[in-house]
């Protein structure tokens, strides 16, 4: 069955954010990334800037009482941090309504927000996942995106272990692991040119 | 830059044998699969089925091993059937060196064999994973391959845990993660058809 809708989640520095929005021009689809948080904060009625606060908290929070272990026992109800779930819980879904409702007016891109996860009853998405080495993120976050040497390795490293968790969280699926993606692009090797091919290719 | 030689490594049931082939007949590439026991027993001279027949008792050997956890530890040397790792290691490196020469002579795709791994040092190899949701690989097995329907789901874990094993073994690398292949197919959502445009794609 053709594909009309292409949800993206990438590793930080891949290029998939690129890809999709390549595609996205080429193929005359619509495309959705940050914009998602908008359409969200517009759903829910909060500011786009307290959306993304809170989600960063929410993140660290989250880290923290998954190390701690406290999040699903019974210490929960002592940690005073974990208050801000239910609203973030509302912005998930204020997320996964607009994610919908743009997956129902016509043919489209997701990049991250667990798009695949939440469109999943679909039949019509094709469901990407992008990655690439360790060295050849690193030099396209450097070069590309203007990131400090000095730092990358961490940032790069919290950054994916963000993403992971919050697809995690939400979805109780593997992120990154192949039974969740109908198809695994390794950008490093094959090019981000490559990768866009394949992608029209794919959805043709 | 252009690759001019695919290997494919693949869930059972998931067609990846036959995506290959069909790959190979479309673009004028040889094909390897068994012929690559032929190729190793000529080179070390065992009868092809004195060499299958070898694999398969290595297999559970080394199954029985790690189990045991006596492989690589001290009981290593009072385990009698681990005499027969000598002659397995020469098996298989002679199918290493039938895969190395195979690839000297021009393009060309490899199905199993750990021609991902043996190859992994030059830059003209596509490193290509198969795979399908349980079902669909299922249903295949049975109405492809004529496999009994009562036996299937032993069957299927076995032959999927047997390519893992030797993979993992000679490789020290996870069969079917991501970080070990350019290209991952979900056949089962994408069809074969769109796996093989896919793979031409890939290599154009």
């Amino acid at each position: 069955m053709g594909k009309k809708i292409i949800t993206i989640s990438r590793e930080y520095g891949s290029g998939g954010r690129q890809v999709g929005l390549t595609v996205a021009k080429k193929l005359g689809m619509e495309f959705y990334d940050k914009e998602l948080i908008d359409a969200a904060a517009k759903e829910i009625g909060f500011p786009t800037e307290m959306i993304a606060d809170r989600e960063q908290r929410l993140t660290n929070s989250l880290l923290y009482n998954f190390a701690m272990g406290t999040l699903y026992g019974i210490a929960y109800p002592r940690e005073p941090k974990v208050s801000e779930l239910p609203l973030t819980e509302q912005i998930y879904q204020a997320q996964k309504k607009a994610i919908e409702e743009a997956a129902k007016r016509g043919s489209c891109i997701f990049v991250g927000r667990c798009a695949d996860y939440i469109l999943k009853s679909r039949p019509d998405v094709l469901r990407v996942f992008i990655y690439a080495d360790r060295d050849i993120r690193k030099r396209r976050a450097i070069e590309e995106y203007g990131e400090i040497e000095e730092y990358i390795d961490e940032f790069m490293y919290q950054t994916d272990k963000r993403r992971r968790i919050h697809y995690e969280n939400y979805t109780n699926q593997k992120w990154g692991s192949r039974e969740n993606y109908d198809l695994m692009l390794n950008s490093g090797d094959l090019g981000l040119d490559k990768c866009v091919e394949l992608l029209c290719e794919a959805v043709k």
